[in-house]
């Protein structure tokens, strides 16, 4: 009496939550891989890193933002090849009282931490990614803009870099948490407008600008969401650089709707630029 | 410190949790509703009846089909005006153990008391609807079914029907649950069976189809369910008896996924078929 | 022996070419309409004024733009209402050597022309318009630009305006035609410098604000146009206003392929702000 | 002075028309080949063969489907990758006064001049495709019927084929130039029944089943398209066989709109599906 609950197959895939001890960081790290249906570790598969946004952990994409279906629904069309998902942690939430972000800030290296330490475990434990024709990033809000930057600063390692809603600058924004200036959201206020991609690209030199050609770049933003106008003049500047930038601006605001229904373009986008 | 929580404005619409005490069923029944941005109980607003399906209750739209953010968006858009959307409950979970569905079977009398108790009930408290030119019906899988036959059944109420994924008919289908033929389920599969809507339209006479083309039809099932050959079946009779009908096959199967993207589509649907 | 060629019933919309005597032009001006499937002109019906870009003609929407097949569609599944739609020419093929645009220039009145003469006229003929909440305006580059302009100059005629890959401002482009000061191109550039939609904004009284909330705005722009950053301003300033608009960045360029699937967007959107 | 028309970048793709000798055909035959921009001959490339319909020829897909604007415009965002797109010709209009089809009837043995003569220097001249892996068909109605009978018999040469409101079987339908038997016609027609592809799925043995699993398939009809219960049946013979097939039916009769729009999906899912 199976009912109509198996009126169509479903895929296996899965979402496995774990945790590295980072030293850098001096704590554990949590964070949700999702294994493609099929997934056999002696097989050796594709990276996507998946970025939460301010205030989010990594359970967010899982639970919110309704990543597995898209993914499962979009390998079974072939848009997206079999990959492995890794939604990493960017803060500390057991600890410390606020977010922390994607950069290094005071007693919190985190991009450090990403890159000499959870990237290297996380592809050997689940034998994906390893160059850059098979690794990708994207992200939200906060992990939008940390995807680019990631991307500008490291474009050895990634394919392709997609920023929805993207918060991609810091100049034009107070500084929140005045008065607490120790504070870690003001730590991650001043650690974007540090990294502004927008800064990067006008400071890019002839060498930078040649090495941004070889990822692939899009931005997504609704029309509604104020961050929107970062996307627009991030676009324009890659463009005039000669880089391949894409940019949407779609219906909608900064919402979990908008970046769910992101999905369906961002994942296709990472999937036709590993390397064949 | 408003952070980026508050990057786009948010409609003000609501969800409210009601319930009804009905004097056929012999018990308390409760619903969802969703009232839009700005609403006024003095104003008269058109409305949605939005069906579950089979093992799912008044709450699913809600918390399993994020049906506010998309009909806020809609509305946001226009491409839905400001609309009443009422989500009833088929069965009665807590006194039977089984789903009920949306006819009458023994010792539940639902479409009696839906048509009686119910919508009158919901139609006054909430002023919506009223007339069929303000009136829509909607539904996944056996609430597909029962909105389609609904609208069959009192094409004099409804303007528009849309199924998704619709449990039209049960003719090919084992009766489940034997050996218990007393079972809730049994019945609810012998109540689809005797409303099959195919049946309606083969044995539908000449006023019968006048009054169906009243109604514009909406049939929407995924590629890899099994029920979309019934979905295709009931448009072509659909279509051959003269009948206003839409049929679209997308990817997917019978999934959440599936119906939270339905609403994009038919949400305008009805808004656009509600009386001008 | 029909063949496959009547697999699927057409609809009977027609194209008529007619034409006006201008006494403010001094001569004839062409236009098409487009009158949907059982156009009776007994009826009333709205009208979408629909307008070329620069070079083009009254002629451009039917034989590039492909705007007969999709507005038929859209009718059909009822998201376009039964409309009249008016394709004006914007120049003076014959008899001047350049083109002359949607505004009042030297010897070429058109935009006189275009209230004062045209509309009236057509309006009557095919018993179509009549009214702001039955009216709606659209059109691509030179005419995006001049759709948004006439929308924005007369607010008390147009419930929507809708610019694609509109021409906007000037100001950052070169007067072309340098050297040839009263070739009609440069009065054309001169023209739309002059009546700079994102100026006109900044100008707005309280008072003209309000009357431009009551249109609903619309822009619509590719990822690859030069003309994009004008739109994002425009939709960026009337937001800020509080005016009703919707901005999306599409894939693509200044293309017909552009234009021919805005019509999918921007005939549902004229549709559904027509007055009820 | 350039103007507005260079407000984007177009693509340098090329449309060039060539023609073969046909021994078998005893006649020469038409063909149109897109070549992507920075076609370079000393390259190798995948190939896509891209049918016509009935009563049609070679030019179709370039002067109404415009095939050109779509795959610049999916070559450009990376959805297609570079490819060498074929549009042969059917039928002999200069000789013969019917459309013959792509099978092999008396005195014109179009499938043996397609995989004898055509195929094989075509592939040569242009340096494209050459294997499975690298090729793909598609095309619309008596095209649609033509790719999908063609991969059905040659797997071995096809990774993947999409009908369009594809003409799959006859057995539903009158002979029609009945009177007379050898009108070109009535040959096609007597054609498309003898080689059903829905009898091609009942009559499969086990090996033959083994053979289709290694194409992919994929069906898309309007729902307003007299053919689209063609397409749901061999979808649905295919699933029960095991066959990775896809179904879409989108909103639409049998119209060059309809075929236009499918490129947008079928250019993509052959991308997809050539090696890699």
């Amino acid at each position: 009496m199976a009912g109509l609950a198996a009126l169509s197959a479903a895929a296996q895939s899965k979402i496995v939550t774990e945790s590295i001890q980072s030293g850098k960081l001096g704590c554990e790290q949590k964070y949700n891989v999702y294994l493609p249906d099929g997934y056999d570790a002696a097989k050796s598969y594709p990276v996507i890193y998946l970025l939460h946004g301010l205030y989010g952990d990594y359970s967010n994409w899982v639970q919110m933002g309704g990543m597995k279906i898209i993914a499962d629904e979009l390998i079974g069309t072939g848009e997206l090849c079999p990959v492995v998902i890794v939604m990493p942690n960017a803060g500390d939430n057991d600890v410390h009282n606020y977010q922390n972000g994607y950069f290094n800030v005071k007693d919190w290296p985190y991009e450090d931490f990403f890159f000499q330490e959870f990237l290297p475990a996380v592809e050997q434990k689940f034998n994906c990614g390893g160059s850059k024709g098979k690794r990708a990033v994207m992200g939200l809000s906060m992990g939008g803009g940390g995807s680019i930057a990631y991307a500008q600063r490291h474009p050895e390692l990634f394919s392709s870099a997609y920023g929805m809603s993207a918060w991609l600058d810091n100049k034009q924004r107070e500084v929140r948490g005045t008065g607490k200036p120790e504070s870690k959201l003001t730590l991650t206020d001043e650690s974007v407008r540090k990294h502004s991609t927008l800064d990067f690209m006008d400071n890019a030199d002839e060498k930078t600008i040649g090495q941004l050609k070889t990822v692939q770049w899009f931005l997504d933003c609704g029309d509604d969401d104020s961050l929107m106008p970062l996307s627009v003049e991030l676009h324009l500047k890659m463009k005039k650089a000669g880089l391949h930038s894409e940019l949407r601006v779609r219906n909608g605001g900064h919402t979990w709707e908008y970046w769910h229904t992101a999905l369906r373009e961002s994942f296709p986008f990472a999937s036709r630029n590993f390397c064949r």
